[in-house]
């Protein structure tokens, strides 16, 4: 999506340690007119999957999980993360690892609105190692529903998730697709 | 609003400790194209107050803040829950009282994104003793925005919120008002 790519070299900011600081207009601070073209696109890519529910993650999926499902008419479930290692028997439960803290974390959704009746399309801001996607996968998996596919904003390709997330069969359609970065060069598409 | 009340009718249910279960539509599972509805009449309420950003705070403001900002064409900005008590010169930061937890925890938003040109509409989905609305006009007022308006999706009115930031002299508008709840007598709204 050129409009994105363009949009990233704008306003988006590298700093060391792999990080690429888009909050102008994704993650803290959104531009929802632009957001709202964003969910138009995962909506041409998805239209023949007969989805019947976005599924993402808080906090930064939310808005544009949002703004997507309006051009589906479906609902949005968002995972919450959990601390505590309860495990109600009402919950789907999966774990996510964190590479910035070296911790696991879980995940939740109530049984309640994911089952084996729901096409799934996952759809969050970032795909870099995939831990978060992986982990929307195996909800979907205990829930016994069908993963339709998964769309990621922004891709950092040379991460592996993208790659880790398509071995698990899922197909996956990132608007942006970065092939490297760094604070010298800037920033290269694939 | 009706079509709210309504909702909140058939799919609330009334828990122990004042708890309200929503979570069908409006913090789980979000009923999108509902919630585009529910952004329409915040648009109608406030069309006239040239407002220019849309202030919630996470998680689960996120979803109903930004379909509300698509009819008014501004950005969203989400206030990010710290457990840290850092605080850079590079925010603006609050305090938020949990009376469930009987903690405080500090919210923050970049300065980076607001200051004195905004003319903010805060969103939430839930306004009950009001501290994280109190803590969002905090925040502007730090920042020199003008809070022209406040919505929130529910209001438990008997919890007093609504009437603490209306004397802090900002506009509360809230779809859905209720005056009391029990497990045996159900709802009564305002």
């Amino acid at each position: 999506m050129e409009l994105l790519e363009n949009k990233i070299r704008n306003e988006g900011r590298i700093y060391s340690g792999d990080v690429l600081k888009v909050d102008s207009f994704l993650n803290h601070q959104m531009d929802v007119d632009f957001l709202c073209r964003v969910g138009e696109e995962f909506h041409r890519l998805f239209a023949d999957c007969d989805v019947n529910k976005i599924l993402t993650i808080e906090a930064s999926g939310i808005g544009v999980a949002c703004l997507t499902a309006q051009f589906f008419h479906c609902p949005v479930l968002f995972a919450k993360k959990s601390k505590s290692s309860n495990i109600s028997d009402k919950l789907w439960v999966s774990k996510v690892h964190s590479y910035t803290h070296n911790t696991d974390h879980n995940v939740i959704v109530s049984k309640s609105y994911l089952g084996p009746g729901d096409r799934v399309l996952i759809i969050d801001d970032f795909l870099a190692k995939g831990s978060a996607m992986l982990a929307l996968i195996d909800l979907c998996e205990a829930a016994g529903a069908t993963v339709v596919g998964a769309g990621a904003v922004i891709e950092k390709v040379y991460q592996g998730g993208g790659e880790l997330v398509s071995r698990r069969g899922v197909r996956v359609e990132s608007l942006a697709r970065i092939a490297s970065m760094n604070e010298v060069e800037g920033i290269r598409f694939c």
